[in-house]
């Protein structure tokens, strides 16, 4: 039996109690570690869960997944992973391998940043295609997080912007970056789709206690000091009044 | 302290181990029964959280919550939603007035249809803007949800379409009859949208052990017997390989 289970956006008390009742009769528990960064730390989780946690890398999920499955195959394997557990491809991928091979999949799910990202005031239902803006490489600048604004302010849309991660070298593109990333991309294309006045909401830690939300201008939300990773950006659309009335306590 | 919790999509367990801990230390449980269907009974989470469970309607959540808040001043209130708590207008709105009257909130996220449609095997980044599907009143059709779903699509992005319901009058528009409503509007706007042929994704139950997933052309998903609500229904826009091969499971 394969459970993927979602470990919630925060600590070792996101879990939910059918995802701890599945990790509690696994006999091996991996940890999806390299698509989004945890606020707590992996001792503190499996203190927490009574179970020893096999840290699971990119290489190890996309290329040595044999392993945990044919491990399924026989014993109860739990694989956890922050937040929700169908926010990834490769898990996706896992869930049709184990199908494939006949294995049993229980899918556990919890929240994403897809859902608290609510927390804004912004209405879910309100938000376009989500995007994310990667770290650049060379001089190369992938334009899709630009184009997918552009078309979701078009529609009057909200759009979210995940940043990317790199979590096994301790890399986390910040809220500045992105900014900075976006108003390149206009300097270039001169679309006039997001500039230095763009009213913008830049969130660290979202989900956790200590969660940093900031409402502003992209110029000044980029100079704020959010703290630590992971964050995120969202560009509001057309608002109705009673978001931009909550949206205002969060106001720089 | 009022504490707004999801409690997830399925049954008692779904809830997180942080929302258990609140609702237990609450000296009043609200829960929200108009804008979700559970899919257990409320004895039943009465049960296993060990508290009396107060059935709380639009009526006294827009109008009473003044109640609800006063309490919160100087009581623990949990206020349960199926899903996740933020995914509902109406929350984020008592959210607001809680903080205006200088009550302490904290919001406890779980999982929503919003990223359990993941397991469709559709990747969630690209889904487009969610749209809803009401009741007819009337000879009134509402186009919204034909436009988005137009919308959507000019971008190869996937539609997500939630089905109006009415769980106090035990109301759930059908897989069978929201397809038809898309079918109405095609004939009327002829723009090529949505046909009989259109490939779709029916659902019901979703995140419960007993949900259904059946991907095929409109005009047979739209006769297939999918049981118990609550009910949504997606369209895909263009697909990777791999999102065609993990849906081929569910064909019609």
């Amino acid at each position: 039996m394969l459970y993927l289970i979602g470990i919630g956006l925060n600590d070792e008390k996101d879990v939910t109690i059918k995802g701890l009742e599945a990790i509690k009769k696994s006999d091996e528990v991996f940890l999806e570690v390299y698509t989004s960064k945890l606020q707590v730390s992996v001792e503190r989780l499996e203190e927490f869960y009574g179970k020893k946690i096999i840290r699971a890398n990119r290489t190890m999920v996309e290329q040595d997944s044999n392993k945990i499955l044919a491990d399924a195959k026989t014993k109860n394997i739990s694989f956890l992973v922050i937040g929700d557990p169908l926010s990834a491809t490769t898990h996706v991928d896992l869930i049709l391998r184990a199908k494939e091979n006949e294995i049993e999949v229980e899918v556990i799910h919890n929240a994403s940043v897809l859902n608290a990202i609510g927390i804004t005031g912004l209405q879910l239902y309100k938000f376009g295609k989500t995007t994310s803006i990667p770290f650049e490489e060379g001089n190369f600048t992938v334009e899709t997080p630009y184009d997918v604004l552009r078309d979701n302010l078009k529609l009057n849309y909200h759009t979210l912007m995940l940043l990317d991660l790199k979590p096994m070298e301790g890399k986390f593109l910040s809220i500045s970056e992105a900014i900075r990333y976006l108003l390149k991309i206009e300097l270039k294309k001169n679309e006039k789709v997001f500039t230095e006045n763009t009213m913008v909401v830049g969130i660290a830690r979202l989900g956790s206690k200590d969660e940093k939300i900031k409402f502003g201008k992209a110029k000044d939300v980029m100079n704020f000091k959010f703290g630590d990773a992971p964050y995120c950006l969202v560009v509001p659309g057309k608002m109705h009044f009673m978001e931009e009335d909550f949206l205002k306590q969060y106001r720089i």
